[in-house]
């Protein structure tokens, strides 16, 4: 069974990490979940992302708002590919937590999704994971298939109420 | 041989997307370097992306600027994971690509970068594909050495340039 | 009877592309309304995109927001004008769909009004289809004047209020 | 033969408009281009705005920065589609002409193409038009392949150049 | 006894406008309010812009929203001097308004106020006043020692609450 | 002979400062050129601003970059009317100056051109100065005359250029 | 027992800088707490900060929003650190009130915090006044422990809740 | 003599960061310049922030751009107070390292300065220091002094050259 270590920099997050852990578990994919703060427990971080790998973990998750510094220590001391999920503070909409996250300098990516995008964040461990584990693969085109399902579903209800 | 997908919207993205090609060389991963709009070769971005799991590619790279749409119309296609590299523009200074890959919707990520971040696009696709290839990870591993070990030569140079 | 196609990504989209089919059928224009996603349901936008030309329909409406892209999809596979609606979503106030969508590359415009203007959409494909057909051109300038009655009706109201 | 207005707010702004012109002139369409400040020249704007339809204009293109209310300016005098280009200047990249162009309130749209986008924003006249002169929606279609075909031809130098 | 426009794009505006009118006649100033849209009513803008100075108008505030022209246009038609109150509509924050206001191109300026800023624009036609006016120099002095007075008593109330 | 002060928060200032002096000089109105800094001569800003009116000075145009402070500290010592003038500095774009002028909170409006708008702050004191000055609104209309003419000539010149 | 002033543009701005008071007194360190408007109450500002350093103040924190020049004024008359703590006001999302007071011009520097980071600017006096005070260094040690420990904390409750 | 680190994430941010250097010098400061990068060698930075009191270290400056990560490391590690200069890299302008630095969660701040703002670095150094060493807060009342006669300077020769 497949491992991803989810970390959020604040216990705060949770409402945005839930669809994250959520999906993965959907996935059949084992979770690891934690608080861990690149500012506040340093060495916690330090010690979690340089022992991921022997540890089983096969992809890492950082969610972290403001100047959002997780996936970037984590992602200093690890292999691993490493997944940051920008958190919307009560200022600035997000683009600090986005900009903190994406613009990696040359050498240790982060591989961001969209603010707030805890679904996409587990949804693109999943498809890493994929590449190894054909299961999963299969899960994910037959997701995908669900999705477009669901849309074409609201296409019809949207029909029927303006009576085309 | 693990293969990498590596697709830029306009042939004029080259210069950002060159030291993405040639970092995966570097590690040994066999790149298929193709230039294909979502906008002007829509067909032909479809027929890529819908067989590419088929012809053997793992992970996929999609370079665009400005309204860049080219990451999501390829991870519509495809179960693989893909990611997204924002070329600067003439105007709004990457904002507009930035945003236009990374802000994917619920059910589709595309796994962002920075802006003309092309080495760190590339790096991130040989760390998914070392989820499954061990020996790439290895590889991973002496590649952030070598990069610590540059940062102190560095760092050695300028304390003999300030005579400390 | 002329026709528009009014697409929207998602069934959400519904309260920001509600003025848009009302005006349209204001204006005594047949309107095919869609739930559409260019990342969920790609076959679905291709197909539409590339026979809406010959089903009859003349301008399409799409609206999306976030990575808005189905503006783009949908503007690949046709020669007809297209309309792209920018939905704010819950970050980054609407700025990330308004330059997705306007930002469009050399050789494929999309025609954007402003972020959430579901009704100035609706008008736009107004004043498209009247080039071709004069009584949508009487009507619209109608609408005009009666935009313009409602302002100075305003004006008044509002110079009794104050007293003036 | 369809008849194009091709307004600047300043001469300097030609650089960005040429495009624009000579591809409306390459589809084979009238274009009446001239140079009308919204602020400078207001009452040739006002004049030429209401007189436009008239004189047998079907589409009128604004082309202006920074406080860019040339289109909208426009747009209040006639009940022809007005398309905004707005033209990047100094400072703030583009950002301000997009914005005094796009965010056009309920009533009064302007359908607004990318900044320095002076090829779509003819591309898109010619579009409009289409909707009523069947030769020119066939040569949209065709100028349509022949930028697929640049891409194609694109993807083959570069495969060539990569020695792929 | 000096009189100033206060002209609002819409309606809707008068909730920021209302404290410029106040304070226009706490400083027993003659207030013209109307309402008249750069973009619905713009004969009636031209037509109140250019008899205003004949009319006794000495300065004019225009308050508009989004792609907030109606400061421009009035610009356009008079040497009055006109002053520019951008206000926050439900997208981009009130950016969209700012810009398109104060980003006047050279040769028409429009004075411009913080988005929302009604007091301080009925404040600054007071002291652009005041310069033909001798006795709204004065109360303008009173004016500010009140408004530090204001300060130095909320100054001694935060130090009792805090026990200081 | 009215008069104006034209204050620089730093010389290198000069560049954009030099059309808003030029301009005032062909209206015939005195300037009083100043370089004082809001943060490194402050007593010689509050020296200047409380002297102002009794000095004859009728209107005070501050240009300054970055945290633009010096319209604000200006205004706060002055009754008289305060153009605050925005500089482009190496970065940001002109943003940071043209937020930290025209977000004055309420009490102290300071009236704000576009960045790097030294023209229009020249002509906007020419405005303020025309309430009082009636030969000043004369040449203003003269002034705005001759705008237009220029506008012809160029629309006149682009069609000769065009062979139109 | 060191001393910190604590200077606020606004007694609205209460809510913002409370926790810096609080965390200050959790310190042991003597608070100054003023309302001073650098806009309304200039002299005030001015003789405050001209005199602090004799009246034993040793660190000065300023908090204002919008174009928030407090920060700035209150430098330019002292010697002593300045901190400048930006409040988000209700439009710009505060990002008027970071670049008013961050990008100060050379010479005069304003160490900023986050936008509404009232508790981080009261940490980062105590940091400066712990480079005199070793007391106060042993105390942060600890202040940043019991950091760690309620993140500890959090994660432990975390896993508690998920089960994992 | 006091110590102060100036940390640089990489190399080619020398250009900003000399002028902090060399200013920190003048004032007599010892400076110990280093080369660490918060992604590529966080060991280093670990170890140097760790240590960095027990060195004799008093004040820690940390240069860096894009995801500037470095300062809220190095913060993490130290309960010294930490000054982030944030530098402009070849896109966004330098927002991106300014909020990446400016915008630390609760606990840990970061004392900003402006962008590219080397000289502004190192005066906040000396400011801190100087609440220790009160020979420093004479240097700095001397420094403000020059800066102030500069100033005047530059406003003399303004004069000269306008022949005011």
């Amino acid at each position: 069974m497949p491992k991803v270590a989810v970390i959020m920099g604040s216990y705060s997050d949770i409402g945005v990490v839930k669809p994250c852990i959520d999906i993965l578990k959907d996935f059949g994919i084992e979770v690891d979940a934690r608080v861990i703060s690149a500012h506040r427990t340093p060495d916690a971080a330090h010690e979690y992302a340089a022992s991921a790998d022997a540890n089983g973990v096969e992809v890492i998750i950082c969610a972290a708002g403001k100047a959002a510094h997780l996936g970037g220590v984590i992602a200093a001391y690890t292999p691993l590919p490493v997944i940051g999920l920008p958190v919307k503070s009560s200022t600035m909409d997000g683009l600090d937590s986005l900009l903190s996250i994406v613009q990696m300098p040359g050498g240790i990516p982060v591989a961001t999704v969209a603010i707030n995008g805890g679904l996409n964040a587990g949804l693109l461990a999943v498809q890493i994971l994929a590449v190894k584990y054909p299961q999963l693969k299969d899960k994910m085109v037959k997701y995908k298939s669900e999705l477009a399902r669901k849309i074409s579903d609201d296409d019809k209800k949207l029909q029927e109420e303006l009576g085309l």
